[in-house]
């Protein structure tokens, strides 16, 4: 069996021209849902997935499976399935998402090719707005096929213009019909660039994720008194962005504080943050931001979102701001299946490939499938760590190493 | 000497038809330079000026200046001129600007009914694009005839599409020859809303202003680097938005400090900023914010810039961002003339009406003619502070005793 690294890069390097980004250093792109980027970036996999005979199937919030029931196994088996995503936040990288897919293709492509016999079919997958950029929630399309959101209210969210996801994936051919019934599968495996810099320092080729990071958001508004920067004394002014300000240290700080006592993988980041009426003469009335918290202990997370609420407390209370606190998403650590895990280990040491277990900080889809089947999450080496930024890198000898033990994984799994 | 109430409310209501506003609430008007609301409000003032035998020039910039010499006066006497403007912002008031520039008229008017003798001319002003909405240059009329800017560069100043000062004011038949000789005014007064609720809490009827606070504005850039908010431990972060929430915070402070330890009228202010990317997983690379620092003491600007300028470099070191600072605009603050001054007070306390002294948060004409000759702003209280909107209001009862203090100086003055 072996990987075509040629053919995994040219359809990385196709998916990259999807939304591409005009950028001095590196490659970017901005890939959001139900956008004509996204339309082609779909339509190329659909592509490539019907090139290798896969039968594909478009489910009511957009995920795409491409299904290879190998000769004489029984279709009605349960299939070992990989995958990732192919959105993008805005100016993000060209391999967050779009490796872990094309790597699941790839590995089909080779155990098509090789003399391998397979007891199960193999499926690969490609699941909708996993980053959250249009429609505010990660992980969309695995919460809708894993059944911890239903197809509707999924299809009925609106995007900052009032646009539902349904209207956004009709518009673009890729509304179908159901949810995929990821609960049937054997497993579900899914390759991703690690994001970080470990595999990195240790000159590991390979990530054997056992655990994923909880994470959890919240929509926090602070509300001031907008007035005119000039005629508005110091002393009477309700200022929304100098409330902001300190929400943001404060969140810093508390996320700085259980990483030296107790948990150093925890993390807290207002990463988005919007002013009104956001005219440099006029002192801010609104701020709305969000706020980002993720450890693999859920203690952890507790303690920061504690913390965040009694700071929004203290300025209502110093800075007579007006604030509220929408916390609606609280996802806790998942972990992988040891079945999974060991059999990926074993595939790695076959293809003598140098891999440690390590957890993910970052969620990705397969912490809802962790919930319905066994799963295991692999990653590869990411340059300095960067992601979610047109410098993030991937060498295509890693892309290629981590494809391997992706394929050997799936064999082991597809023959037992 | 008296004001003809009726008759200065009825050019304020005629005027407030040009670029009239189809509003629920309030009176409001859109006045841009060169368009047919500016035209029509231009031709009524002339006819208005000419009806009371005032000899009208327009300069090249298209202020419009109206002279009466009285009867057995020098006509080569330095004049005492008075006035405002007549163009609005989007969606403005009806009384910003227009209520200087025909009080100024019906001064003129009282005074020629009456029997005072004056020793010099007397001159109506409307000066140019002083709210900068289409050209983006505030107190434009006033720059050129104060010889900031010369003529030639003025003409050709583009709109958003193009268009030049000069064409727009030739399409409307006000680009006339030269530029008013404001150096040789013996002294310039402005009557103007006050913008504030400080006339109205204090129940007087007359702000006398003698100083304009000078205006600095400056953009600010904070380059960290965007990365995953939940793959990159805390150690590890360089993150924008941190480092510009402690910027605005040290804004606010050092703003806080100058008014505690010696000007309690200093203000700075950051009321735009953007973030980049501006996504809830992602840590900001990028912030771009503006900062706004006025005060009637020039020392408390360069204070608050100079503190300014230390933080970015402390957010450098302590942060490792890449800051960088333009600075675009230095307005000096400007003092009105004691002797300007003085005679409105006595104007004020002649009529028996309540007045403070006061200061100019906001900039006005008045702010480059203190350059080149003695003056004094008047302020009228507006209604709640309300003001570049349609609910902007000050009683016709306040406009007229405005309108009397500024008869009663004008008269001094014109006989000294």
């Amino acid at each position: 069996m072996e990987i075509d690294s040629e053919r995994l890069r040219e359809d990385i390097e196709t998916n990259a021209q999807f939304g591409e980004l005009d950028v001095d250093e590196g490659r970017g792109r901005t890939v959001l849902t139900g956008t004509e980027a996204d339309r082609d970036a779909r339509e190329y996999l659909v592509r490539r997935m019907e090139a290798s005979g896969l039968d594909v199937r478009i489910d009511a919030v957009g995920n795409i499976a491409g299904r290879w029931v190998p000769e004489g196994v029984d279709p009605d088996a349960a299939a070992v399935a990989a995958g990732s995503h192919l959105d993008s936040v805005p100016y993000g990288g060209i391999f967050d998402g779009p490796l872990g897919v094309y790597a699941a293709l790839e590995a089909v492509r080779s155990i098509q090719e090789s003399d391998m016999e397979l007891s199960r079919p193999l499926e690969v997958v490609s699941f909708t707005e996993e980053e959250g950029t249009r429609f505010d929630i990660g992980l969309l399309g695995s919460s809708v096929a894993t059944g911890l959101r239903d197809v509707d209210s999924a299809l009925q969210l609106e995007d900052e213009d009032g646009l539902t996801l349904g209207e956004c994936l009709e518009s673009i051919g890729f509304h179908g019909d159901g949810r995929l019934p990821v609960e049937e599968w054997d497993a579900w495996l899914e390759v991703h660039v690690e994001q970080g810099t470990i595999l990195e320092e240790a000159g590991d080729a390979v990530g054997v994720v056992d655990a994923i990071a909880g994470l959890t958001n919240a929509h926090v508004y602070i509300e001031g008194e907008a007035n005119h920067a000039g005629a508005t004394p110091m002393p009477e002014r309700t200022d929304a962005l100098a409330a902001a300000s300190e929400f943001v240290l404060a969140v810093e700080r508390s996320a700085q504080t259980v990483v030296e006592a107790t948990s150093p993988t925890a993390v807290g980041t207002v990463g988005k943050l919007d002013v009104r009426p956001n005219a440099k003469n006029v002192i801010a009335g609104e701020v709305a931001l969000m706020i980002d918290v993720r450890d693999v202990e859920y203690d952890s997370i507790q303690t920061i979102m504690g913390e965040t609420r009694d700071t929004l407390d203290e300025l209502e209370r110093t800075r007579d701001v007006s604030t509220a606190l929408d916390w609606y998403r609280d996802q806790e650590p998942s972990k992988m299946s040891e079945r999974c895990v060991e059999t990926a280990i074993a595939a790695a040491d076959e293809a003598g490939l140098s891999w440690q277990k390590m957890h993910s900080a970052a969620l990705h889809d397969t912490a809802y499938l962790a919930d319905v089947t066994d799963t295991v999450l692999l990653f590869a080496p990411s340059e300095d760590g960067i992601s979610h930024n047109p410098l993030e890198w991937t060498n295509w000898e890693d892309c290629t190493a981590v494809t391997q033990v992706l394929a050997g994984t799936m064999v082991d799994l597809a023959q037992q």
